[in-house]
């Protein structure tokens, strides 16, 4: 046990070591005293700032979802043919994926058994049902191929934007801008990789 | 506890049985006494096929990954340009991916310390290189994307491949057929999801 230190956490920065611990060990792996150890303040200061575990899930799901769920709201998702207003949102969802990493990490990667999971899971879902319905809508205005399965597609659209967050370190020598990857993924899901001469 | 059946197990399907159970509760987390109850025999019955769980391990990443580096030797992976050689070997490790998904699932969660899983994810990065030379050609033969980035389009590659563990169920109602599955990825990786007029 380590000493602990004086608790000048705010609200986010406690968050912020949660998401890290929730993360590396798994949300049903994570006890209240693994986040006192992590943090190095007492178990009765993360109580002074919140009541649960489960809160601090909530709050950093919530964070994660409020990035994704705003995307849909700007102009360039909601005006325009929806090939373009998909393009807008991929590329878009990429770079919130990038500037909340951990946060996003963490919501694609619960599945349990608390109703904030369950919630958590249910929210993603109806995330995706928006992107899939924008497919369907370029699909009725003629812009996606006219074989393509709108189910399929969206699937494999999320599996590419997803992954990322498996391979993605920011601030690496080699990697990528966020801007650099979200030009990846749109220019691969919708122009392809082979290059027709 | 329940009652022991009779061990009739072969070497494939008791190996059948612990990946079921590795991918549940993950490697860390299952111990000789998990195996043995999901598999209703004695550990010591269990003991009887293999050493040790790292001997489970090692077998079931095998079979993952001869699956994958076969497909490297197959004719279609080694004849002609190398951008059909890359869409053949992109369609046939989506079919390998879901004809033995529960060992190909293992193989994409397993991150450890043991020097099985230390093999395993050495193993995997020598496939994703080998597949990387194969973007690599393609793009010096002039078939790929001349502004792709072949670092990040092979992630984005395999990203879209690797999704597929995360959301095929074989033998629901509406789940799309292997073949369906590698069609949508190499269409969608290759030629794009926009239909150009």
């Amino acid at each position: 046990m380590t000493m602990a230190k004086r608790d000048t956490y705010t609200p986010d920065s406690l968050l912020a070591v949660a998401v890290e611990v929730f993360n590396e060990r798994g949300y049903d792996g994570t006890s209240m005293e693994h986040l006192s150890r992590a943090a190095g303040i007492s178990k009765s200061s993360i109580y002074h700032h919140v009541r649960s575990k489960e809160e601090l899930l909530r709050r950093a799901i919530s964070r994660a979802l409020d990035g994704l769920f705003g995307v849909l709201q700007e102009p360039g998702a909601t005006e325009g043919r929806a090939i373009e207003r998909l393009e807008y949102v991929t590329r878009r969802e990429v770079e919130v994926l990038i500037a909340e990493l951990p946060y996003v990490t963490l919501l694609l990667r619960v599945r349990g058994n608390t109703d904030t999971e369950r919630w958590a899971m249910e929210r993603r879902r109806d995330f995706d049902n928006e992107v899939a319905e924008l497919l369907k809508a370029a699909a009725a205005e003629g812009d996606l191929r006219p074989d393509a399965d709108i189910r399929l597609a969206t699937r494999l659209l999320f599996g590419m934007i997803n992954s990322i967050v498996e391979w993605y370190r920011p601030g690496r020598g080699s990697s990528a801008s966020s801007e650099e990857v979200a030009d990846a993924v749109v220019r691969t899901a919708f122009a392809g990789l082979r290059h027709e001469v």
